[in-house]
């Protein structure tokens, strides 16, 4: 009989028929459909196990979809997604062709505005307040946002302006704090003191001029229910603060929260990870990352490493916990990381800044105005570039080279390898007096041996992989593995470039020389990366050669694992080896 | 005699060796030294006025440049300049080949840090503070910030961060409560209620794990050189909160801040402007944006104007004055600004969001993110684009036709006159069903008969502009009207593509069909922009044809005026003339 509820609930207006007393129930059952179904298909747990009850009062309390429910980074929408209607084709979760991970538009009326960077809630809801004032319309407006996302500036720039608007806009603050990693800042202990009652009232955001109210216990369905209620009648902005446990009823959710965030295959009963195959493995590139800066810091003094709210994600955290004086968690701030970086650099330090390829976007003003234009030799680590798979169109990292390409004074670097990440790593160290940004995938690299001893690259030099006589293969960064197996069999030559700035011009007049066509591959957008650089070249000196270019359409790419994301886009080694036939 | 203090000051060292008494003499003559040169030579006014107590009090207090002193944007840097060794070549201020109006480190010691973007300052002396600390230096560590500043995100994530360490960093906040336009949002709502005693504390601020205190009177110099002195031995973060009046010492610019903040030419004595030449001038196109928007949102109730802190830079606030609860300054907060106009757009609104094409790198991401996956059609009119002037550097928007063509789903337009702007704004509102960039240079156009009826433009479509026969010269935006002026002799076609996305592909065939060589013109860099858009183009048809980019070179453009940068970069009428020669 208990199961009973959940099976009946295809969208919130089955659940706000139920009883409160039914509530409860509904959501052992809810958090136990999520356990089950990513205990097997994978996919990230924590974050909407915290908040099944706040799920199901918002759900009942409110009229979604009229009322508009912005969920914040998107992590914690899974029992959302459960409950408007995307019940039986949840297990697609991340899938290609299955449901995004993340709230997204055309996916649903329910996903009012598409996420996956963090902090974006407040302003979404706040325009969509605005335009209900104007339009009349008598709506309620809610962002549901966490502890470690509303510390990021564009948060803090959305509350600002809420502040001074009566917009019927309700924050509600999630705080558990932790948001992939454990939340850092002033902020943060802030409202940790709020929690303990060592602030009487929450004076920040009253200072914001919000109506304040709580903390409450999160997982007290009918508490949040009864305070939900009340704020609909409450007029102007106002925040709701609420205590949750990030991974609430999987014991080893709650206790293990960073790697239950996304643990990926699991016992649905026991919440035991399941074994990994214990075939020796390449190293991820960010443990790569983890391990040379932390060899590196031991001996270099000056070297920082710099993360914003990626230590495990990143794997700094190998540094942050052996030399925790030069490692610094900045939370997410991603505008701060950059030019905090900048600031240590103009008195002789050696930042490594560690940011994810999709979220350096939100750093790219300060890329080029606090470093470049200043010539501040600040070395950047742009992990998850490329193509990243389940997470889809959020957060591939396939507009980097195009984005950092056009800025003076970068030195641009993308790795084939481990042992080239790490020698990058090495040599940017030495000293280059000028900024690099070294991009390198999500995911485990191909070299088992990769601890190799130091050696130093020369800045702006490509090396040849595979001699040929038919055309000229150039390729940037990790995907010159899938050129190398599509052209075993082919003659062909292979040059991977390394640099895209500055472009080793010698080489490429050897190529241009040598070869009529010429085919550029990069895993990242076609409009303005690599290809467009070597025709860029060729227009400089006069080169009549064919020139085709291969990479990321100028499309957004959805999610799928990356093997079948690469054939979409055809990167992957057929599609390559049958694109360059046509050539020969 | 009174003469005599600042003549005799070259650097800080000598400030020094001055009695306390003789500092309010020593600020008379510094504010009438700036009012003298700004009155001729023109530049940043108000704001540098505004901080001349405390500029002395500053470099009177702390062993500059040892302690390490940076301001924030930098507009109010001029008493500082003057003090430490610039009085002498301050005249050339923000010509080419003189000084920079904005604290740079290549040109002195004393410039810790470049600015000129807003709320970076907190971050840079951070780093700059840990630096210290690590290597064991005892210095001071200061950042001068306005209100205004200090309620962006990016400031926000610097006090975070900063309020969790021990660094010794002191945060001036100089509370004027106006930027280049008075202040908003809730912070600034809260600060005024500070001063005025109705909050008995700083609580924001102290929230932070700030030592706050203040606010104090930022022009009674021995108040703040005694306050300054005090903090000295105050460990860890701490803010002193000033008050000041931007324009101090000159009635009109007390009166008037906004107009004064870059006046132009005025009379040095009384104050006044100097009166502009009655010439018939073509209209600014800001004010081609600002008076259209007003016309089209009368008609059409759905368009709102989004501005970040530029109601009077981006004209709208004429917009802001007639329809006040359509037209926003969100303050300095781009991201928000962004995010906001997509919210927005998700309800149907048809939101104008304003720019200056360099501050919209500081909102990258969520123009990708936000807007863009989301084919949200948010109209954005990027002000400033192209070469700015005398701001330089930090200011030319010269990277937004790279970094904006890499992005999926966007419709990226530059008029070449007023007409154009006023024809495609209209054409936005009626409903593109997708995003747009508009981008449109700093200053006059060329069309004294603007205002001309509406009239729809053809999304994707560029025309003719001037038939010819040895070659074809495609160009995009204002710069136009300097390739017409090139080519008056020429026997050359003329195009003006209009949209960098999506290019018209027939018109490009046609010319690709009848002229062996293409010459491309953009005001914006060579790495990225329409130049490689039609080298893509070309290879992606296997065009053999000869194509020549021109454009802003790969480095960062000093200041100067644009004639003079035009020179500098080769898109003057004159080199035009003589690049495109050298092809016939």
């Amino acid at each position: 009989m208990q199961k009973k509820l959940l099976e009946n609930i295809n969208s919130p207006k089955d659940l706000r028929a139920l009883t409160l007393e039914d509530l409860p129930l509904l959501a052992k059952e809810l958090r136990q459909f999520i356990i089950n179904v990513v205990a097997t298909k994978e996919g990230h747990l924590g974050a909407s196990l915290g908040v099944i009850e706040l799920t199901i009062a918002l759900h009942y309390v409110f009229n979604t979809p009229e009322d508009l429910l912005i969920w914040d980074v998107g992590h914690q929408a899974y029992g959302h997604k459960i409950l408007t209607g995307r019940k039986a084709i949840f297990e697609t979760n991340r899938q290609l062709g299955g449901i995004s991970g993340f709230p997204k538009r055309t996916e649903s009326e329910y996903d009012t505005f598409g996420v996956g960077h963090s902090s974006t809630s407040i302003s979404a809801a706040l325009g969509m307040a605005i335009a209900s004032k104007l339009k009349g319309e008598n709506r309620h407006h809610i962002a549901v946002i966490g502890d470690a996302s509303i510390a990021s500036g564009m948060a803090f720039e959305g509350l600002n302006h809420a502040g001074v608007t009566n917009a019927n806009l309700l924050v509600i603050l999630n705080d558990n704090a932790i948001g992939i990693d454990p939340s850092v800042g002033a902020l943060k202990q802030y409202l940790t003191n709020v929690k303990k009652g060592t602030n009487k009232r929450n004076n920040i955001i009253e200072a914001l001029n919000f109506d304040y109210s709580g903390p409450i216990n999160g997982h007290d369905i009918n508490k949040i229910i009864s305070e939900l209620e009340r704020l609909k009648s409450v007029e102007g902005p106002k925040l709701l603060h609420i205590i949750t446990t990030k991974g609430k009823g999987l014991k080893q959710a709650e206790k293990d929260q960073v790697k239950y965030h996304a643990p990926g295959k699991f016992n649905a009963k026991t919440g035991d990870l399941l074994p990994k195959l214990d075939l020796k493995q390449a190293p991820k590139y960010q443990d790569v990352f983890g391990y040379t800066i932390l060899e590196l810091a031991k001996e270099n003094k000056k070297i920082i490493g710099i993360t914003p709210a990626m230590p495990t994600g990143s794997s700094l955290k190998y540094m942050m916990d052996a030399i925790p004086e030069r490692a610094f968690d900045v939370g997410i701030a991603e505008q701060h990381a950059v030019t905090l970086a900048a600031g240590m650099a103009t008195q002789g330090l050696i930042p490594f800044c560690n940011i994810y390829s999709t979220f350096l976007q939100r750093a790219y003003d300060q890329v080029i105005h606090d470093v470049a234009l200043q010539k501040l030799p600040v070395i950047f680590c742009l992990d998850r570039a490329g193509l990243v798979g389940e997470d889809g169109a959020t957060h591939h990292g396939v507009f980097d080279l195009a984005y950092l390409r056009c800025i003076p004074n970068l030195i641009i670097f993308a790795p084939r390898n481990e042992v080239e990440l790490r020698h990058i790593m090495y040599t940017a160290q030495l000293g280059l007096k000028m900024p690099i940004a070294i991009r390198y995938p999500r995911g485990r690299g191909i070299t088992l041996n990769w601890k190799q001893p130091f050696s130093k690259i020369d800045i702006g030099k490509g090396i040849q992989l595979k001699q040929g006589k038919k055309l000229a293969v150039l390729s940037i960064g990790s995907v010159a593995k899938n050129v190398t197996e599509a052209i075993v069999d082919l003659n062909v030559s292979h040059y991977d470039m390394r640099f895209l700035k500055p472009l080793d011009e010698a080489l490429l007049h050897r190529v241009f020389k040598e070869y009529h066509t010429i085919i550029t591959v990069e895993d990242s957008t076609i409009k303005g990366g690599l290809g467009s650089a070597i025709l860029e070249f060729a227009s400089e000196h006069n080169y009549q050669n064919t020139i085709k270019i291969l990479g990321i359409p100028d499309d957004f790419i959805e999610h799928g694992n990356v093997n079948e994301l690469q054939k979409l886009v055809g990167l992957d080694v057929d599609s390559l080896t049958f694109t360059l036939k046509q050539f020969l």
